[in-house]
Protein backbone atom coordinates (compact mmCIF):
# COMPACT_ATOMS: atom_id res chain seq x y z
CA UNK A 1 0.00 0.00 0.00
CA UNK A 2 3.01 2.43 0.86
CA UNK A 3 4.47 1.86 -2.35
CA UNK A 4 1.58 2.34 -4.22
CA UNK A 5 1.34 5.93 -2.61
CA UNK A 6 4.99 6.79 -3.37
CA UNK A 7 3.98 6.23 -7.16
CA UNK A 8 1.06 8.27 -7.19
CA UNK A 9 2.96 11.15 -5.27
CA UNK A 10 6.01 10.74 -8.09
CA UNK A 11 3.51 10.33 -11.12
CA UNK A 12 1.91 13.81 -10.30
CA UNK A 13 5.42 15.72 -9.62
CA UNK A 14 6.49 13.95 -13.19
CA UNK A 15 3.15 15.80 -14.82
CA UNK A 16 3.73 18.45 -12.58
CA UNK A 17 7.34 19.08 -13.64
CA UNK A 18 5.88 18.31 -17.44
CA UNK A 19 3.80 21.73 -17.26
CA UNK A 20 6.36 23.50 -15.10
CA UNK A 21 8.95 23.38 -18.14
CA UNK A 22 5.89 24.24 -20.31
CA UNK A 23 5.79 27.77 -18.48
CA UNK A 24 9.46 28.42 -18.34
CA UNK A 25 9.30 28.16 -21.99
CA UNK A 26 6.66 30.64 -22.20
CA UNK A 27 8.68 32.51 -19.86
CA UNK A 28 11.62 32.23 -21.91
CA UNK A 29 10.28 33.16 -25.41
CA UNK A 30 8.83 36.47 -23.34
CA UNK A 31 12.20 37.05 -22.08
CA UNK A 32 10.66 37.40 -18.65
CA UNK A 33 13.01 36.19 -15.67
CA UNK A 34 10.82 33.98 -13.05
CA UNK A 35 11.63 34.08 -9.05
CA UNK A 36 9.09 31.57 -6.77
CA UNK A 37 8.94 33.68 -3.75
CA UNK A 38 8.48 31.04 -0.86
CA UNK A 39 8.16 31.23 3.31
CA UNK A 40 6.15 30.43 5.90
CA UNK A 41 2.87 31.97 7.00
CA UNK A 42 3.70 35.84 8.08
CA UNK A 43 7.51 35.39 7.63
CA UNK A 44 7.19 38.71 5.31
CA UNK A 45 6.75 38.30 1.34
CA UNK A 46 4.64 40.46 0.78
CA UNK A 47 6.30 43.37 3.03
CA UNK A 48 9.56 42.73 1.37
CA UNK A 49 7.91 42.68 -2.11
CA UNK A 50 6.28 46.19 -0.91
CA UNK A 51 9.87 47.67 -0.19
CA UNK A 52 11.62 46.22 -3.57
CA UNK A 53 9.31 46.69 -6.14
CA UNK A 54 7.88 50.46 -5.74
CA UNK A 55 11.35 51.42 -6.48
CA UNK A 56 12.30 48.53 -9.12
CA UNK A 57 14.22 50.92 -11.92
CA UNK A 58 14.46 49.51 -15.07
CA UNK A 59 13.08 46.24 -14.77
CA UNK A 60 9.48 46.18 -15.60
CA UNK A 61 7.93 43.97 -12.79
CA UNK A 62 4.75 41.81 -12.15
CA UNK A 63 3.06 39.31 -9.46
CA UNK A 64 1.61 36.93 -9.16
CA UNK A 65 -0.19 36.39 -6.04
CA UNK A 66 -0.88 32.37 -4.55
CA UNK A 67 -3.57 32.44 -1.70
CA UNK A 68 -5.67 29.81 -0.18
CA UNK A 69 -8.66 32.42 -0.07
CA UNK A 70 -8.79 36.23 -0.73
CA UNK A 71 -7.08 39.05 -2.29
CA UNK A 72 -5.32 41.04 0.81
CA UNK A 73 -1.38 40.64 -0.49
CA UNK A 74 -2.75 41.52 -4.33
CA UNK A 75 -4.53 44.52 -2.51
CA UNK A 76 -1.52 45.57 -0.54
CA UNK A 77 0.37 45.61 -3.88
CA UNK A 78 -2.00 47.32 -6.06
CA UNK A 79 -0.38 50.50 -4.76
CA UNK A 80 2.96 49.72 -6.58
CA UNK A 81 1.35 49.83 -9.96
CA UNK A 82 3.28 46.94 -11.10
CA UNK A 83 0.25 44.35 -12.71
CA UNK A 84 -0.95 41.65 -9.80
CA UNK A 85 -2.49 38.84 -10.76
CA UNK A 86 -4.54 36.58 -8.00
CA UNK A 87 -4.36 33.19 -7.85
CA UNK A 88 -7.26 31.54 -5.14
CA UNK A 89 -5.64 27.35 -4.06
CA UNK A 90 -8.91 27.23 -2.33
CA UNK A 91 -11.27 25.44 -4.53
CA UNK A 92 -11.92 21.38 -3.13
CA UNK A 93 -11.35 20.59 0.01
CA UNK A 94 -9.58 23.06 2.29
CA UNK A 95 -7.67 24.68 -0.18
CA UNK A 96 -4.23 23.55 -1.68
CA UNK A 97 -1.59 24.29 0.45
CA UNK A 98 1.05 25.41 -2.48
CA UNK A 99 1.29 26.33 -5.87
CA UNK A 100 1.71 24.25 -8.80
CA UNK A 101 2.60 24.45 -12.70
CA UNK A 102 -0.72 23.55 -13.66
CA UNK A 103 -2.43 26.69 -11.72
CA UNK A 104 0.36 28.93 -12.94
CA UNK A 105 -0.19 27.95 -16.26
CA UNK A 106 -3.97 28.62 -15.94
CA UNK A 107 -2.85 32.38 -14.93
CA UNK A 108 -0.35 32.80 -17.79
CA UNK A 109 -3.70 34.04 -19.79
CA UNK A 110 -3.50 36.94 -17.27
CA UNK A 111 -0.15 37.97 -17.26
CA UNK A 112 1.08 40.86 -19.62
CA UNK A 113 4.15 37.91 -20.02
CA UNK A 114 5.14 40.31 -23.13
CA UNK A 115 5.30 43.85 -21.34
CA UNK A 116 7.24 42.96 -18.12
CA UNK A 117 11.06 41.41 -17.49
CA UNK A 118 10.71 40.04 -13.93
CA UNK A 119 7.66 38.39 -12.45
CA UNK A 120 7.07 37.22 -8.58
CA UNK A 121 5.40 34.48 -8.10
CA UNK A 122 4.04 34.31 -4.33
CA UNK A 123 3.63 30.86 -3.24
CA UNK A 124 1.25 30.16 -0.70
CA UNK A 125 2.56 30.54 3.01
CA UNK A 126 4.29 27.04 4.13
CA UNK A 127 7.40 25.49 4.86
CA UNK A 128 6.82 22.23 3.53
CA UNK A 129 4.89 21.53 -0.30
CA UNK A 130 5.83 24.62 -2.11
CA UNK A 131 9.49 23.49 -2.45
CA UNK A 132 8.31 20.47 -4.05
CA UNK A 133 6.68 21.78 -6.74
CA UNK A 134 8.26 23.54 -9.80
CA UNK A 135 6.03 26.17 -11.29
CA UNK A 136 8.28 26.91 -13.83
CA UNK A 137 10.84 29.70 -12.28
CA UNK A 138 14.48 30.40 -12.74
CA UNK A 139 14.84 30.80 -9.01
CA UNK A 140 13.37 29.95 -6.04
CA UNK A 141 13.89 32.73 -2.47
CA UNK A 142 12.58 32.24 0.49
CA UNK A 143 11.94 34.59 3.60
CA UNK A 144 12.95 32.78 6.88
CA UNK A 145 11.94 35.30 9.54
CA UNK A 146 14.10 35.68 13.02
CA UNK A 147 10.76 35.46 14.93
CA UNK A 148 10.03 31.78 13.73
CA UNK A 149 13.48 30.47 15.38
CA UNK A 150 16.82 29.52 14.32
CA UNK A 151 16.04 26.24 13.91
CA UNK A 152 13.86 26.02 10.96
CA UNK A 153 16.53 25.06 8.40
CA UNK A 154 16.70 21.56 10.36
CA UNK A 155 13.43 21.25 10.86
CA UNK A 156 12.50 22.26 6.98
CA UNK A 157 15.20 21.26 5.46
CA UNK A 158 13.85 20.69 1.46
CA UNK A 159 12.68 24.03 1.78
CA UNK A 160 15.84 25.65 2.69
CA UNK A 161 17.81 23.41 -0.12
CA UNK A 162 15.85 23.79 -2.83
CA UNK A 163 16.25 27.63 -2.88
CA UNK A 164 19.52 30.29 -4.18
CA UNK A 165 18.45 32.80 -1.77
CA UNK A 166 17.49 32.98 1.68
CA UNK A 167 16.44 36.62 2.90
CA UNK A 168 16.33 36.70 6.71
CA UNK A 169 13.48 39.12 7.57
CA UNK A 170 12.30 40.96 10.57
CA UNK A 171 15.87 41.99 11.83
CA UNK A 172 14.37 44.65 13.53
CA UNK A 173 12.92 41.88 16.25
CA UNK A 174 16.26 40.51 16.95
CA UNK A 175 16.95 42.39 20.19
CA UNK A 176 13.39 40.73 21.16
CA UNK A 177 13.53 37.22 20.41
CA UNK A 178 15.45 33.98 21.19
CA UNK A 179 17.43 33.89 17.92
CA UNK A 180 21.25 33.48 17.90
CA UNK A 181 22.19 34.69 14.43
CA UNK A 182 25.26 32.24 14.47
CA UNK A 183 23.61 29.41 15.51
CA UNK A 184 20.52 29.98 12.29
CA UNK A 185 23.61 30.29 10.20
CA UNK A 186 25.56 26.91 11.27
CA UNK A 187 21.87 25.47 11.26
CA UNK A 188 21.46 26.41 7.34
CA UNK A 189 24.86 25.75 6.38
CA UNK A 190 24.28 22.01 7.47
CA UNK A 191 21.19 21.72 4.92
CA UNK A 192 22.34 24.22 2.01
CA UNK A 193 26.40 25.27 2.51
CA UNK A 194 26.45 27.42 -0.45
CA UNK A 195 23.42 28.95 -0.16
CA UNK A 196 23.30 33.08 -1.21
CA UNK A 197 21.48 35.26 1.99
CA UNK A 198 20.97 38.81 2.59
CA UNK A 199 19.52 39.81 6.23
CA UNK A 200 16.49 42.50 6.04
CA UNK A 201 14.08 44.23 7.77
CA UNK A 202 11.03 44.60 5.22
CA UNK A 203 9.39 46.76 7.71
CA UNK A 204 12.12 49.24 8.34
CA UNK A 205 14.11 48.85 5.06
CA UNK A 206 17.28 47.58 6.58
CA UNK A 207 18.97 45.81 3.89
CA UNK A 208 16.35 46.02 1.20
CA UNK A 209 18.42 47.43 -1.17
CA UNK A 210 20.34 44.55 -1.58
CA UNK A 211 17.94 42.50 -2.27
CA UNK A 212 16.43 44.70 -4.71
CA UNK A 213 19.89 44.23 -6.64
CA UNK A 214 20.06 40.68 -6.39
CA UNK A 215 16.85 40.84 -8.53
CA UNK A 216 18.46 43.15 -10.98
CA UNK A 217 21.40 41.37 -11.56
CA UNK A 218 19.71 38.17 -11.79
CA UNK A 219 16.83 39.45 -14.25
CA UNK A 220 20.46 40.68 -16.70
CA UNK A 221 22.27 38.07 -16.23
CA UNK A 222 19.35 35.66 -17.55
CA UNK A 223 18.60 38.36 -20.36
CA UNK A 224 15.02 39.42 -19.47
CA UNK A 225 16.62 43.24 -18.77
CA UNK A 226 18.01 45.06 -22.30
CA UNK B 1 -9.34 15.69 -14.83
CA UNK B 2 -10.44 17.61 -12.40
CA UNK B 3 -13.22 15.93 -11.54
CA UNK B 4 -11.15 13.11 -10.76
CA UNK B 5 -8.21 14.82 -8.58
CA UNK B 6 -11.68 16.02 -6.47
CA UNK B 7 -12.35 12.51 -6.22
CA UNK B 8 -9.44 11.17 -4.77
CA UNK B 9 -9.42 13.72 -2.17
CA UNK B 10 -12.33 13.13 -0.74
CA UNK B 11 -11.51 9.01 -0.48
CA UNK B 12 -8.57 10.12 1.14
CA UNK B 13 -10.07 12.12 3.61
CA UNK B 14 -12.55 9.50 4.00
CA UNK B 15 -10.39 6.93 4.70
CA UNK B 16 -8.30 8.97 7.48
CA UNK B 17 -11.51 9.43 9.11
CA UNK B 18 -12.20 5.53 9.47
CA UNK B 19 -8.80 5.42 11.39
CA UNK B 20 -9.38 8.57 13.11
CA UNK B 21 -12.19 7.14 14.74
CA UNK B 22 -10.09 4.12 14.97
CA UNK B 23 -7.82 6.14 16.83
CA UNK B 24 -10.23 7.99 18.87
CA UNK B 25 -12.20 4.58 20.10
CA UNK B 26 -8.59 3.64 21.40
CA UNK B 27 -8.07 6.98 23.15
CA UNK B 28 -11.35 6.74 24.98
CA UNK B 29 -11.16 3.06 26.12
CA UNK B 30 -7.95 4.76 28.07
CA UNK B 31 -9.37 7.70 29.56
CA UNK B 32 -7.24 9.54 27.62
CA UNK B 33 -8.02 12.85 26.55
CA UNK B 34 -6.24 13.94 23.24
CA UNK B 35 -5.87 17.62 22.08
CA UNK B 36 -4.49 18.14 18.33
CA UNK B 37 -1.94 21.51 18.60
CA UNK B 38 -1.43 22.78 15.29
CA UNK B 39 0.44 26.27 13.92
CA UNK B 40 2.69 27.98 11.40
CA UNK B 41 6.39 26.99 11.70
CA UNK B 42 7.62 28.93 14.70
CA UNK B 43 4.56 30.44 16.44
CA UNK B 44 5.88 28.84 19.56
CA UNK B 45 3.99 25.61 19.92
CA UNK B 46 6.91 23.87 22.14
CA UNK B 47 7.42 26.67 23.74
CA UNK B 48 4.11 26.74 25.20
CA UNK B 49 4.37 23.03 25.92
CA UNK B 50 7.41 23.67 28.21
CA UNK B 51 5.64 26.41 29.76
CA UNK B 52 2.30 24.23 30.30
CA UNK B 53 3.20 20.48 31.00
CA UNK B 54 5.52 20.81 33.20
CA UNK B 55 3.56 22.16 36.20
CA UNK B 56 0.30 20.57 35.05
CA UNK B 57 -0.43 19.47 38.52
CA UNK B 58 -2.88 15.91 38.44
CA UNK B 59 -2.84 15.60 34.78
CA UNK B 60 -0.63 12.97 33.60
CA UNK B 61 0.27 14.15 30.03
CA UNK B 62 2.44 12.62 27.17
CA UNK B 63 3.31 14.37 23.68
CA UNK B 64 3.45 13.02 20.57
CA UNK B 65 5.87 15.38 18.53
CA UNK B 66 5.12 15.58 14.30
CA UNK B 67 8.40 17.11 12.46
CA UNK B 68 9.07 16.18 8.94
CA UNK B 69 12.39 16.03 10.09
CA UNK B 70 14.32 15.73 13.26
CA UNK B 71 13.69 15.43 16.92
CA UNK B 72 14.52 18.83 18.05
CA UNK B 73 11.05 19.74 19.79
CA UNK B 74 11.34 16.25 21.00
CA UNK B 75 14.43 16.46 22.62
CA UNK B 76 13.57 19.90 23.89
CA UNK B 77 10.49 18.41 26.06
CA UNK B 78 12.87 15.58 26.73
CA UNK B 79 13.67 17.81 29.87
CA UNK B 80 9.80 17.60 31.32
CA UNK B 81 10.20 14.20 32.46
CA UNK B 82 6.59 13.92 30.42
CA UNK B 83 6.64 10.83 27.82
CA UNK B 84 7.49 12.40 24.58
CA UNK B 85 7.44 9.69 21.19
CA UNK B 86 8.79 11.80 17.53
CA UNK B 87 6.59 10.92 14.67
CA UNK B 88 8.51 11.81 11.30
CA UNK B 89 7.05 12.35 8.03
CA UNK B 90 9.97 12.84 5.95
CA UNK B 91 9.84 9.22 4.14
CA UNK B 92 9.49 8.97 0.89
CA UNK B 93 9.76 12.44 -1.59
CA UNK B 94 9.51 15.78 0.49
CA UNK B 95 7.87 14.41 3.52
CA UNK B 96 4.32 15.17 4.93
CA UNK B 97 3.11 18.81 5.47
CA UNK B 98 0.78 17.34 8.47
CA UNK B 99 -0.50 14.38 10.60
CA UNK B 100 -2.56 12.15 9.15
CA UNK B 101 -4.71 9.22 11.14
CA UNK B 102 -2.57 6.65 10.08
CA UNK B 103 0.11 8.35 11.02
CA UNK B 104 -0.81 9.31 14.55
CA UNK B 105 -1.90 5.31 14.72
CA UNK B 106 1.36 4.15 13.75
CA UNK B 107 2.77 5.75 16.92
CA UNK B 108 0.11 4.34 19.41
CA UNK B 109 2.06 1.34 20.74
CA UNK B 110 5.18 3.41 21.52
CA UNK B 111 2.49 5.63 23.87
CA UNK B 112 1.94 4.20 27.40
CA UNK B 113 -2.07 5.03 26.96
CA UNK B 114 -3.31 3.72 30.02
CA UNK B 115 -0.51 5.67 31.96
CA UNK B 116 -1.27 9.25 31.20
CA UNK B 117 -4.82 11.30 30.97
CA UNK B 118 -3.70 14.07 28.48
CA UNK B 119 -2.23 13.33 24.99
CA UNK B 120 -0.63 16.57 23.22
CA UNK B 121 -0.24 15.95 19.65
CA UNK B 122 2.35 18.66 18.27
CA UNK B 123 1.66 18.53 14.45
CA UNK B 124 3.49 19.90 11.92
CA UNK B 125 3.69 23.58 11.61
CA UNK B 126 1.29 24.71 8.74
CA UNK B 127 -1.96 26.59 8.75
CA UNK B 128 -3.49 24.52 5.70
CA UNK B 129 -3.25 20.87 5.58
CA UNK B 130 -3.46 19.96 9.43
CA UNK B 131 -6.75 21.78 9.54
CA UNK B 132 -8.01 19.14 7.08
CA UNK B 133 -7.02 15.94 8.56
CA UNK B 134 -8.70 14.42 11.68
CA UNK B 135 -6.09 12.15 13.52
CA UNK B 136 -8.68 11.01 16.71
CA UNK B 137 -8.65 13.78 18.55
CA UNK B 138 -11.17 15.57 21.51
CA UNK B 139 -10.17 18.57 20.65
CA UNK B 140 -7.62 21.00 18.09
CA UNK B 141 -5.55 24.26 19.64
CA UNK B 142 -4.00 26.38 17.16
CA UNK B 143 -1.35 28.80 18.16
CA UNK B 144 -1.32 31.93 16.32
CA UNK B 145 1.83 34.09 16.63
CA UNK B 146 1.59 38.04 16.85
CA UNK B 147 4.85 38.07 14.61
CA UNK B 148 3.08 36.46 11.79
CA UNK B 149 0.22 39.55 11.13
CA UNK B 150 -3.38 39.98 12.02
CA UNK B 151 -4.23 38.82 8.81
CA UNK B 152 -4.05 35.30 9.28
CA UNK B 153 -7.42 34.96 10.06
CA UNK B 154 -8.87 35.72 6.72
CA UNK B 155 -6.04 33.72 5.22
CA UNK B 156 -6.37 31.03 6.11
CA UNK B 157 -10.06 30.16 7.76
CA UNK B 158 -10.10 26.32 7.90
CA UNK B 159 -7.12 26.15 10.40
CA UNK B 160 -9.10 29.15 12.43
CA UNK B 161 -12.51 27.24 11.97
CA UNK B 162 -11.08 23.98 12.73
CA UNK B 163 -10.22 24.84 16.40
CA UNK B 164 -11.89 25.02 19.50
CA UNK B 165 -9.00 27.61 21.05
CA UNK B 166 -6.81 29.69 19.52
CA UNK B 167 -4.20 31.04 21.76
CA UNK B 168 -2.43 33.90 20.76
CA UNK B 169 1.10 33.74 21.28
CA UNK B 170 4.58 36.05 21.75
CA UNK B 171 2.17 39.06 23.33
CA UNK B 172 5.61 40.05 24.47
CA UNK B 173 6.45 41.15 20.54
CA UNK B 174 3.58 43.81 20.32
CA UNK B 175 5.27 46.47 20.82
CA UNK B 176 7.48 45.79 18.34
CA UNK B 177 5.25 44.48 15.49
CA UNK B 178 2.33 46.06 13.33
CA UNK B 179 -0.38 43.99 14.88
CA UNK B 180 -3.42 45.66 15.90
CA UNK B 181 -5.23 43.17 18.30
CA UNK B 182 -9.08 44.28 17.91
CA UNK B 183 -8.72 44.12 13.89
CA UNK B 184 -7.53 40.64 14.23
CA UNK B 185 -10.61 39.67 16.98
CA UNK B 186 -12.42 41.32 13.69
CA UNK B 187 -10.96 39.10 11.65
CA UNK B 188 -11.12 35.85 13.83
CA UNK B 189 -14.46 36.68 14.75
CA UNK B 190 -15.47 37.27 10.85
CA UNK B 191 -14.51 33.55 10.14
CA UNK B 192 -15.12 31.50 13.59
CA UNK B 193 -17.16 33.52 15.44
CA UNK B 194 -18.01 31.32 18.92
CA UNK B 195 -13.89 30.41 19.33
CA UNK B 196 -12.10 30.34 22.50
CA UNK B 197 -9.42 32.65 22.82
CA UNK B 198 -6.06 33.39 25.45
CA UNK B 199 -3.63 35.40 24.96
CA UNK B 200 -0.31 34.65 26.06
CA UNK B 201 3.57 35.01 25.97
CA UNK B 202 4.87 31.70 25.93
CA UNK B 203 8.57 33.23 26.34
CA UNK B 204 7.68 35.23 29.66
CA UNK B 205 5.04 33.27 30.51
CA UNK B 206 2.14 35.63 30.93
CA UNK B 207 -1.14 34.19 30.28
CA UNK B 208 -0.17 30.85 30.13
CA UNK B 209 -1.60 29.71 33.52
CA UNK B 210 -5.15 30.27 31.73
CA UNK B 211 -4.20 27.81 28.86
CA UNK B 212 -2.62 25.32 31.56
CA UNK B 213 -6.44 25.19 33.46
CA UNK B 214 -8.48 25.26 30.03
CA UNK B 215 -6.25 21.93 29.44
CA UNK B 216 -6.95 20.58 32.45
CA UNK B 217 -10.56 21.33 32.32
CA UNK B 218 -11.35 20.13 29.15
CA UNK B 219 -9.16 16.96 30.61
CA UNK B 220 -11.55 16.83 33.41
CA UNK B 221 -15.19 17.18 31.50
CA UNK B 222 -13.83 14.22 29.28
CA UNK B 223 -13.80 12.18 32.18
CA UNK B 224 -9.91 11.84 31.51
CA UNK B 225 -8.97 12.70 35.07
CA UNK B 226 -10.04 11.49 38.29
Amino acid sequence: MHRVKVRVVEDALDANNTIARANRDDFDRAGVYVVNLMSAPGAGKTTLLERVLGPLEGVRAAVLEGDVQGSLDADRLASLHVPVVQLNTGNGFGGECHLDANMVRSALPSLPLEDIDLLIIENVGNLVCPAEFRVGEDTRIMVSSVAEGEDKPLKYPLMFRACELVVINKLDLLPHVDFDMDKYMHHLDSVHPDVERLQVSARTGEGVDAVREWLQRAAAREGAVA
